[in-house]
């Protein structure tokens, strides 16, 4: 138990984190709330400061040549504060899923064993430009008992801290520990690194970005990881699907929000429907202001659409792109989509029960669905009321997480003196 | 698509493994106990070749010299066969987890939404010497509706070889594919290496054996990994102890049987006890063969104890040796068992209920036991029955597993043209 002095911000603020998940485990609900809302009312008074803080980093960012895209993701206005404030007074809503008793039961030799809901511990959240992740990933932490370790991008390393210091001030006037909410300012990358290692101190990671953060520390992290992440989405449409609902959904899986992870990026059509309906229906996306990269039958059909590759098919667009196939049946669908997707939101059209089923059965994914948009994979869409991400991953949870997702489970057993035999 | 013509033997079997998965997931209960009773019958049809394999193992590990210990954990006699057959017919006998409907809603517009238990898909097991795991694994993924690829080592080469061509000959006579077991026979340090990475083929990688085994996959895998650990338990008497219960759980949780994860290591005394009691209690764990590793404090009262090292504290020595320390009190015993322990069982032995509260609450581990022996910490004590393993990590599953631990979960989605505004 030896403390070096050059010890690392990352291990110095990891073990204050973990000492701090041991006083958070024990806080009741109602403290807990109260800290959230102190959270809230702080934000608002900071208000000015946060902006200003914000402002350098927008105009470091304008500096560093950074697109207007992410100059957008890091800006931070009055009307994205009051999101922030709103986000915090729902979770403070939300039940309490900390202490939920998931089993109980009294052993013949008078063990009684109840398995209790507890929190992880240390979370820690790798997260980029978005500022706003910074209260998110807190105060969802925070309201599920656990202490936080954040660690943002360079370009929002202003706002980060004047949000982290906003929320310190709130919590010192809270019964949590301040200690619980820690921010790494170093953004190097030996910081992220020695985070994917910190096993000691960090019971979970949680990446919260691009393909390529998520899929770095998946690769390097010897931390367990909560894995939320892309979506190569397809809707395929079969044989007997409606026409007017196939342009509805493939319309708005495509364009409603195509920046999301559950935004369609192919669409596959059996080749019966595709000699019916094909052409009408891909002149419709692209009227929708969307460009066409498909297989040769479609090229053939379709002035303007372009030959897709095979790194197409694999291709996360996260814009008005879409790449098309047609497939002889749901069986060549399904191989397709369980060979090129990401196993997140898939959708079949049709009105052929036998084959709702099969799709259903055999896609590999989150959340697969009949004749309906694959936008509505999504924590507020399911009625879970806070989004800590959608898990693309088989263990502990998949698919949208609401926050039974950031807790443990825990044995609890009582005996008067029972041993094994 | 392209297949290389020297495809390694793990990138083919994980492949046929992915393809098995996606059969296996749809088979019912009926076609998966059908094929278990046939696995179980035909064990006991190949008995002889099964053990004439196993001979060839115990020939080929004396001559390379391993350690009696290590061949009796290889051994396979009529008795052992006899027992896996049992754990079969018990296996059978569970319920399936896998279709289960575990939340079930229509939201406002029409969706329904279903989330259902599913199989993880492809499971790898690395495992080491006990060729009982292979037979095990196998029929714990197949009765899940996973594939499995069986990753053993090669001191049970021929044994594991000899059992999974029997398992193959009893699935060819099933309804289930014969590809849902594969047995990776290279047993090189280059086939591990290559299932830790294998992502594309593999859903969660499971290691069983020793902690050397369980710290590299931990630290090397990019796969999803469900640890099973190490277990430093220790038990706390407290103040207010009973000195009955203290000394039968004591000298139980230790020496029971030693070798195992749920075995006591170290012993923290509260020291007003200790002055009390210290001394009796230590001489009958010396009178039951235990060897003491004591702080000052024990070493002054009791001959035959050498001091304990820092290192001593933070061994599992899984043998009939203890450490022994004295400490202030209830929170200095939480403290030391949360930096030295493996946060897998641990035990406060005491009367006063707010220390008991503060021990349940505080102990960071899967299970914390009030007046008990850490050695109940196992599937079967727990009712569960099938002991796929404890694990020590806080996602997914903690502490001992049951069949649902091998499953997954996924959002079926039924619509009627619903698309998202």
């Amino acid at each position: 138990m030896t403390q070096s002095i050059t010890e690392s911000e990352v291990r110095r603020k990891g073990k204050l984190a973990k000492m701090a998940s041991y006083i958070m485990n024990v806080k009741t609900t109602e403290e807990k709330n109260d800290a959230l809302g102190k959270i809230a009312d702080q934000l608002l008074m900071e208000k000015d400061a946060i902006l200003e803080a914000n402002q350098k980093d927008l105009e470091n960012g304008k500096q560093n040549g950074l697109s207007d895209a992410i100059l957008d993701r890091i800006l931070l206005n009055e009307q994205r504060i009051q999101g922030m404030v709103e986000s915090i007074r729902q979770l403070i809503e939300l039940p309490d899923p900390v202490g939920e008793v998931l089993e109980s039961f009294t052993k013949e030799n008078g063990l009684k064993i109840e398995k209790r809901r507890v929190p992880l511990g240390v979370v820690s959240m790798i997260y980029e430009a978005r500022p706003n992740v910074t209260v998110d990933a807190a105060t969802l932490c925070l309201k599920t008992g656990n202490a936080v370790i954040l660690r943002g991008s360079s370009s929002a390393k202003h706002s980060n801290i004047a949000l982290v210091s906003c929320i310190h001030r709130a919590l010192e006037k809270s019964a949590l520990p301040v200690d619980a909410v820690q921010l790494i300012e170093d953004t190097s990358h030996e910081t992220a690194s020695e985070l994917f290692h910190l096993k000691e101190y960090i019971d979970v990671l949680i990446p919260r970005g691009g393909k390529k953060l998520i899929d770095l520390v998946v690769r390097e992290a010897s931390v367990p990881v909560l894995e939320t992440g892309a979506g190569n989405c397809h809707v395929y449409i079969d044989q007997s699907a409606d026409y007017e609902i196939a342009e509805k959904v493939v319309i708005n899986a495509k364009t409603q929000r195509p920046s999301v992870c559950n935004a369609a990026e192919s669409l596959l059509i059996q080749e019966d429907w595709f000699k019916e309906h094909g052409k009408p229906l891909l002149e419709s996306l692209q009227n929708a202001g969307v460009e066409i990269l498909g297989d040769e039958k479609v090229c053939e059909v379709l002035p303007g659409a372009a030959l897709a590759t095979e790194e197409d098919y694999a291709t996360e667009f996260l814009s008005l792109t879409i790449s098309v196939k047609v497939v002889k049946d749901v069986d060549e669908a399904i191989d397709h989509i369980n060979h090129y997707g990401t196993k997140h939101s898939e959708a079949i059209i049709t009105n052929d029960e036998q084959n709702a089923e099969k799709f259903l059965n055999r896609v590999d994914a989150t959340s697969v669905y009949v004749n309906a948009s694959t936008r509505f994979t999504d924590g507020f869409e399911f009625g879970y009321g806070a989004e800590i991400g959608i898990s693309t991953q088989k263990l502990h949870a998949r698919g949208p997480m609401g926050l039974p997702a950031l807790t443990s489970t825990k044995y609890y057993i009582r005996g008067n003196g029972q041993i094994r035999v």
